[in-house]
């Protein structure tokens, strides 16, 4: 019997609006990329949104329409967050980091028709103008020396302005994958979505937002949504501490004037931060949770920050799902756990937050769902309101009959529902029917003193299918052969995981976000041929 | 653009099956009322409500039937919440409490066709059968000498069951009001509805359910949907400790014995609780958590409390809004507060969460809004996805044209939006076009060393237009007169607000909630005159 209860249509405006009415006061803090800071709150930040929406409007901006930012962590950028979805438009958050050719093709693609840039990417945008015929409005969220600035734009407007209505599966927000094969593929965000998964992100068992927090997201509001937090921290009315600049001087400054408890980012933040406090003779900022995605914290970094008295929690997820799957929040025997068993399980990637299903099935029968035994590895495969049906454009949904979308990641499950990943399906290596974990290779390998970096991958095997071989970047006046490598791995995996051969090499070949693009280093090496 | 992200219907079939499948090992204890002692698991309750459903539908059962229950907090009650919401019906959790022609009623109103009840329940079931002509099946929840036993019930099924779907908007269960004015009315909850609830309650700044809480709802299953804790628990997967008798040796054996860390109930559960204590000469236990509603804690049971390392915090809310409304979770300055601070601000109702929006009106025109300024009472209003719209067969609307619910409460918000009730807007008393809170006397009365209890009710005046009097009941052995208990008053409310009268009585009338029911007392004293 519909009716029963009120309507009320998801909009993350309602998102804004509770934050801007009971957490009014709390506040903003924003550290520029020219070293100046300033202060607002949720009710400034609301205020401001309400003058953006004036303005894109005034532009002749409509619903539904795409601007684009290309702008780092800052208040600015959170206003843009609430001010493009206010006015039913649809936030296009750009990945300065891509390359040139990725970045035509999304701006293209999303067909953005107003872009708003940090001053610092005004070499991109520079570069990037005549190839982005479709932009037409571009602003400065700092100074307004090529660009109007934003504060000068909004500051025209009165913010006499109600949200636009609409459905609440309209989109808000569109994030582009990295692509490493093709062009990168758009997933739309939909108000519905964001709010569920916000709401589901905020739990005490997964991103914690209380209303006490200060939450310092080294996470870019580029990147994935930055895991949502903008969303979940308003509905906590939490204080957030953002960093145009990602200088460990600065985040360790912030974090301990600020009293900074929560934090969010890829490990190799952590290992920045880590030199430069050892550097500096100080001590590491006292948080109360450290939460790492985007890939694996090293086993030492875990038990650094554990034994600086901080939780250290991994979260999984991608772009397909906006993006929080798993969160490694403490289990029900967290306190009985001793602390070798703690980092053992912190290791892993967490558990499915309530919404979204997990499962891994064969990676060469897909119709083959696997026991969640913590022993069979598979394809990991997600569904839940806020996984990616179908991509922006695309022609068919992303998903199989059931809403199974592939991850390309290969793991397995725990009985208790931990999920711990082991490779990529397209890195892992197939040898006589079997298969090996390029990554768990990768990583013995790195525990080798003189390695300063591995990369595994299959090599084309007449007898075994593929045979893994490793790539290794040595350290610094670090020296070490072969047979010195084959000998460290081999009480670490198993004997027939061994490889065939390892090639010392210069360097090791990244994506736009840091990982190793094993795409290049096949390409590169597509001549080799195993020794006999 | 609908169909980005995945069609994801909110059922609270999802709930159970998430609980099942990532935590279905995760223990629920049950104290029974003979003593005995039972332990199942997430896994064992998703079991047993697939059984029930297809019991259910077994007896002819359809998609939107009835079912009630007549129960006290125990694993079967839980199974019953999935098992009926799994086969599309809706349940009816019955207020054993509620006087016999209520029962009558609201067993008729909502056309019941099951009822399961616990063996205790026996003599309301004999008295009541012949009045409920509607309802065809009588289960008991214990051993089945009057009914088939539940357990023998379901055991018949073999669990093969597939949830039946259906629309968000569905209601999954249905609570009556306790109804101080005319009839029970009753508020249906939707599957959407009760998702959203759920999701907003487990959050760390309301019920904080966590994955490794140990978790004894006091507050029964037959009360505003015990605050939604069985569904947040299970979205949680945290542990719960049911207990079907509310006998402070058995709750404190129970939340020593299995750790419990966090409980939810009404103050006079921690009132003898206290008292089995002090006669016993033990500690309290040591809960994380104990959140409080249904009526306003008493400072000193806030401050025992506290000193005993346990956070209190109010929830406010009522069976029209799902129930929660606000919740009294830690604030941002928290830490910085001293002991008197936090218990001034303990005794407050808290903030209204992510969902539920809160507004002051003026008690004689409510068009005008009141401003958040901690210092002007109005009558509460509340709106938001878990609120009522529509009393179950109701011909109109429960709101305004904006969505707004009358709470009949009255109270101010404050600048953080912190709530504070201070009376109902049926028992607030208007005197020379001024309001006197009639719960802020009889508080102040309560401190009196001789007062057991009292309660304050308007009276015609014909110059003031109401005038309060006071109604105590006094201690056993105490003796104290009218003077007194004005002059102890009168330091501690305005003096326009000291009672005309104070009237000593043996005893004051109480609803089937255990509230003091001031329609029955005026009715008593219908007769009365204010005394020159």
């Amino acid at each position: 019997m519909p009716g029963a209860m009120q309507d009320w249509t998801m909009r993350v405006t309602h998102v804004i609006d509770h934050a801007a009415r009971e957490s009014g006061s709390r506040e903003i803090v924003t550290y520029w990329a020219d070293g100046s800071e300033t202060r607002t709150d949720w009710a400034g930040i609301r205020r401001d949104a309400l003058k953006m929406a004036q303005a894109l409007e005034a532009m002749g901006l409509k619903k539904g329409d795409k601007v684009a930012t290309l702008a780092m962590n800052h208040s600015r950028h959170l206003v843009s967050w609430f001010g493009v979805a206010g006015m039913g438009g649809v936030l296009h958050t750009v990945n300065p980091r891509l390359f040139e050719d990725q970045l035509e093709y999304i701006v293209n693609h999303a067909e953005d028709r107003v872009l708003i840039y940090d001053a610092m990417f005004q070499p991109i945008v520079d570069k990037m103008r005549d190839r982005w015929p479709g932009v037409e409005h571009y602003i400065c969220f700092d100074s307004g020396e090529h660009a109007t600035a934003f504060e000068d734009w909004i500051g025209e407007q009165d913010g006499e302005y109600e949200w636009v209505q609409g459905d609440e599966r309209d989109p808000c927000m569109i994030c582009y994958t990295s692509g490493t094969t093709g062009n990168p593929k758009g997933v739309q965000y939909e108000h519905r979505s964001t709010i569920l998964h916000a709401m589901a992100g905020m739990q005490p068992s997964a991103l914690n937002c209380t209303a006490a927090a200060v939450f310092l997201p080294v996470v870019p509001m580029f990147h994935a949504a930055s895991w949502g937090l903008p969303y979940a921290g308003a509905m906590a009315g939490l204080k957030f501490v953002f960093s145009a600049v990602n200088d460990p001087a600065v985040l360790d400054m912030l974090m301990k004037r600020e009293e900074v408890t929560d934090s969010a980012g890829v490990p190799t933040v952590w290992l920045a931060h880590f030199q430069y406090c050892d550097k500096e003779g100080i001590d590491l900022p006292k948080l109360r949770t450290a939460t790492i995605g985007g890939s694996a914290a090293p086993r030492f970094m875990i038990e650094r920050l554990m034994k600086n008295g901080t939780r250290v929690q991994h979260a999984w997820g991608m772009t397909e799902t906006s993006p929080i799957g798993t969160v490694g929040g403490p289990t029900a025997d967290w306190d009985e756990l001793s602390f070798e068993e703690k980092v053992a399980k912190t290791m892993k990637q967490g558990r499915a937050i309530f919404g979204v299903e997990l499962r891994t099935v064969d990676l060469d029968d897909r119709s083959k769902v696997l026991p969640r035994d913590g022993e069979t590895s598979g394809a990991l495969q997600i569904r839940g309101p806020w996984v990616v049906k179908r991509y922006f454009k695309a022609d068919e949904d992303a998903v199989d009959a059931d809403g199974w979308f592939d991850t390309g990641d290969v793991g397995m499950l725990h009985p208790d529902g931990t999920l711990q990943l082991t490779d990529r399906t397209k890195d892992v290596i197939k040898s006589g029917g079997e298969w090996i974990s390029s990554v768990e290779l990768e990583n013995a390998a790195c525990g080798h003193p003189a390695v300063a970096e591995a990369a595994c991958i299959g090599m084309a095997h007449p007898k075994w299918d593929e045979r893994p071989v490793l790539f290794v970047v040595k350290k610094d006046g670090e020296e070490c052969d072969d047979k010195g490598i084959i000998g460290f791995l081999s009480d670490k995996v198993a004997k027939w995981w061994l490889p065939d051969a390892v090639e010392f090499v210069d360097d090791i070949p990244h994506t736009a976000t840091g990982k190793i693009s094993k795409k290049d280093l096949r390409e590169r090496f597509s001549d080799y041929r195993l020794p006999e």
